[in-house]
């Protein structure tokens, strides 16, 4: 079975693994001191160019998302983001088990722009009865997005200056930031995210790691006790060398976006295979995730060789349907899925009636 | 200063004083153990046709949908609403703050219809992410609506059967509910509402009490210590007699409907007269709150005189204004609103730009 | 049927009474922003000798304080309190509930001293777990407490010297403030609270009032947004001129602790009674509340024509039992308490076995 | 630097990793669909006889705790434990976080019995406060306790039936399991476990895996949609594989209990060294962890060779002194601690003054 379901389907990158191994008899203290995470977030630091930047090592991205909004979000306090937001849809409403609104607003392909978000403070404020309503705590933006789209520095930029201007923080989820920063089509980089963001995590889970997102406040801002808000949130690991030392690898020698890199070339690959085969993207990814809109009935036939994820209906005969590589992704697999294509597409000539359809 | 803004400007309706300084000094037990409280629901329950009810005094409305959505909801679940729902938009997140995600539906004029609601609920099964996703574990709808708008009993009774088909209790927020019963375009009975729905409140604060709402299970389907999860959520009165003997007095010789039965005449009388010098309404409310499409200038002359409400922006020169009547407004006060207009409309026909503006 | 059960078995004083219907149809905004919260918030802010003070007028003792402890605490911050103290016993975990632990610290007849409250901070930051462990956020004492104790001055300005030592906000429970201010034993005035506590609440509900606490931040302390902050706990009271009228007439003319001296005369009255009968009390109370140890066997014949609270088994064949005063309790009622104890005692000394095991 | 510390200085069992690194590159699902979960679970279900049983890998023992926790009580009620339980004291409000009370109950070396929780539970119902009061709505032992104790398999079924008499589910919190049923003098098994708890845990991060626990339901009694709950906790792990793997391969040919029991061959090693020194045991474990006191000057001396954990003050000159093995403890770091000892001993008994103190 092929799969590109996800970026998430194999263990580690074997740099990771080998990291894991090659420290793992040597005594350490728990909790986050041991001289491997204090290693790595030394790492952290001159890649983000935040040398008073203070860094949590985090399991997951929901997890990241909660401790980190929670941290910042006052009690009163909501998070505006984009209806596609993940926080909004896929994590099973863990910011509002925080206590904390989710303020939907509205978005083009993943993203949020500062004239939308200007206006609707401006609105917050002009209704009378705002003391009645959420107060907007912060603004979390994923970047890549959930659609795979990234933001621009300038518009990255125009956010920030936003969220300044009213003494809102700026959260970035980098679930997949190696992604981003690998992508031939961006501006950004790490520098940029640590200068106009007020907080961010750096994906592990999704780029190589067996697990472990690096929670970054780069300006010494983390909240108060922030161990202590991670420990009550059932966020703190017992052997935090566990992510430590994975980070490490992940940025000893440029590691993570070598890896990442990789998978943009493999995405690239596939999607001029797509396009010359005449399929249509629901929209232009520059990153690891590539959203491609195929008829129900070859989607069906395709899943029984290759795993990939139904995103949403497109109409009535076709469904949008992502295909993410990874840091893993062989490139014999893209051929592979071509070629699964091709016969699927040859087999098919036979019924006209039904490519019409197509 | 004549007011139209809301429902709630005034103390109590005189006999509902009455029945407090009648009761003042008899001693009682607390915590809603006292006589006046044991008769209301005695009464309530009779108006209801629901002699099996469980029925709790709250203070207000917000208070009432925080305390009885987190008494029907289990921890990791959401609640559906109209997106303009009163617990979406003004509540300041108390439905969040106790934990669970409120999920917005589209709605039509403030109201949700059981086809959406299916709509939905077969798409969250659908989704194979959907354990990633809230479970909808309770719809809420506002009868009147915050538009005052009112479900038919048809289609109360279609959004009853999806409900239940999917074993979803469906909550009606009451704090008009007086309004929605005694409006003359109506089909729906308490009888009615106790029977379709699985928790309900009768709103007292807004129809003629100092305070107080009453919390209804109608089949004995109270959640577990209901009790103790009032006094956990801050919502148990000392002197449960407060509020026990207001809504005593609310359902004694039928006052409730009676004054709500005024507020609904006084709602036509004033929409009669806005008609009649040509204002459009935003739309058709069959209940006290009534909205009307006023040219900005014209509303902010008639504010020095008249306090309304500003309901939202209609076009660049107009607003959607709120005037809401009550059990208490006087004829009078409507005809004098009357007068304002006419002055104001007589006064500015000598600038007809203005007027064509309008 | 005679009661001594609680301060809270009647209406409210005749003057709160009259306020309320003096004020009934006088329109006013809603929310707190009424005429008479208004005064009454510029008597109260005299009466502590804060001018300012920032005042919000809330519905019950349990509300108050989930409401201003949510506040004083960040998310992961716990709150210090004597064992006894209401938020650790009688409220099902109103705190907790709203994330925040409730650390139980030694007491004597229910009041903390300085040096336990030092010694506990000492400890905390001595072990070296202490990240692990919850941080105290605020320090909670009721006065009088839950046994009718008082704080002297004294003891109250240690206890805020080491709070703000520690920069740990002191917030002071006064459900029952009336009686420890009227107590002919105190040295502690309004003003002294103000100045030495950084919130704390007058109990109306217990001493006079339908319903209604005022809370005061008295150096303009107030959290961000508190508005908010109430509407979101559902506390948010749409008639706000149901409590400020109530609070008018109580801070107009001393009528509030003229009518809290009342309660302290019968409570000494009832107090003398007992001495003279050769009851034993269980402490030493100076306020309306008296604990007085019963004969079970007596308890159960009394309490068919005398309603008091059982406190707690004082041994085998002894309970304690409270008895309350208020500002309601008329000189009368304890003068048939006084009989009915001798008729009891006279009716049972034909058993003198029993008399003896009393 | 020579380690007693802790249970949690290394990474994992070098079977563990191999496991690990046997598995890298396979593709599996996420979210605990993986293979390795499943078989992993199927192990688990065999070694506690339970076939029914519901299993869930959760990344550490306080996110456990929290997340079953938070699924076995409805949002009113409260947890039972120890007074020293690690819920109660060192989870930095885990438990409260998510709304529930902590209880404290008196406790014996760590264990509670079932005499002390029945009265506690009689004396609740027996009060007439009790809907103010929290609901007892769970059980929470540690087996081993904090203090390296076990319950025996009578206690432990005492404990059982006063929680079903009451209908309160038991729940046991194994982070230290393996040490408890691999000690000499236990005769509780795993099955035992499974058949008088409702739920529990089986440690790994502190028996050899490099993180993770598996939380168990043995009668298939998880509560209702208990993935959408741990995903909404922020504790679910999108490579479920890591958990799973290395579960699958401590739960292969007895692995777990095997190093389990090297740790307590470890343990008593090092207890009869100290035995053999005239060293006295603050109490008597049977487990992994062993309560030594120490005076405090050689406490000090020591602590530049060996890490070990202070537990609390035993008198003016000494201090109770945790010494931990694991699964890893050589036998010659036992003996390098007991030279260590010695030669601290030889130094300083030439200063015969200090001896007498210690």
């Amino acid at each position: 079975m092929l799969s590109f379901e996800n970026d998430y389907s194999e263990g580690c990158h074997p740099k990771v693994l080998e990291a894991l191994a090659n420290t793992n008899l040597i005594q350490q203290p728990g909790y986050g001191e041991d001289e491997f995470s204090l290693r790595a977030k030394e790492k952290i630091r001159l890649a983000c160019a935040a040398p008073n930047a203070e860094i949590f090592f985090l399991v997951g991205g929901t997890q990241c998302n909660q401790v980190a909004l929670d941290g910042l979000l006052r009690g009163n306090e909501g998070v505006l983001t984009a209806a596609t937001g993940h926080i909004n849809v896929h994590e099973a409403g863990a910011i509002e088990y925080t206590g904390h609104k989710v303020l939907a607003l509205p978005h083009r392909n993943g993203k949020i722009f500062a004239a939308e978000l200007r206006a609707w403070l401006e609105a917050y404020y002009a209704d009378p009865t705002y003391p009645h309503m959420v107060y907007p705590g912060a603004v979390y933006i994923s970047h890549p997005t959930e659609y795979g789209t990234l933001y621009s520095r300038r518009e990255l930029s125009a956010l920030s200056r936003v969220c300044r201007k009213y003494r809102i923080p700026l959260y970035l989820d980098g679930a997949r930031l190696g992604y981003g920063l690998a992508s031939k089509r961006t501006d950004v980089t790490l520098p940029d995210i640590a200068r106009l963001c007020d907080a961010f995590y750096i994906g592990g889970t999704k780029v190589g790691a067996l697990c472990g997102e690096a929670l970054v406040f780069p300006r010494k801002n983390a909240p108060a006790r922030f161990i202590t808000h991670i420990k009550q949130h059932g966020a703190m690991v017992a052997k935090g060398r566990l992510i430590g030392a994975q980070f490490d690898a992940l940025f000893t020698d440029g590691l993570y976006l070598e890896i990442s890199r990789h998978a943009i070339d493999m995405a690239e690959k596939m999607k001029r295979g797509f396009l010359e085969r005449g399929y249509r993207f629901f929209l232009d990814s520059p990153t690891n995730q590539q959203f491609v809109i195929v008829e129900n009935g070859q989607l069906e036939r395709l899943s029984r060789a290759v795993r990939s994820s139904f995103w949403e209906k497109y109409d009535e005969s076709h469904s949008v349907v992502r295909f993410a590589t990874s840091w893993f992704t062989p490139p014999e697999n893209v051929d592979r899925l071509m070629r699964l294509l091709d016969e699927d597409n040859l087999q098919n000539i036979k019924n006209p009636a039904e490519i019409d359809r197509a």
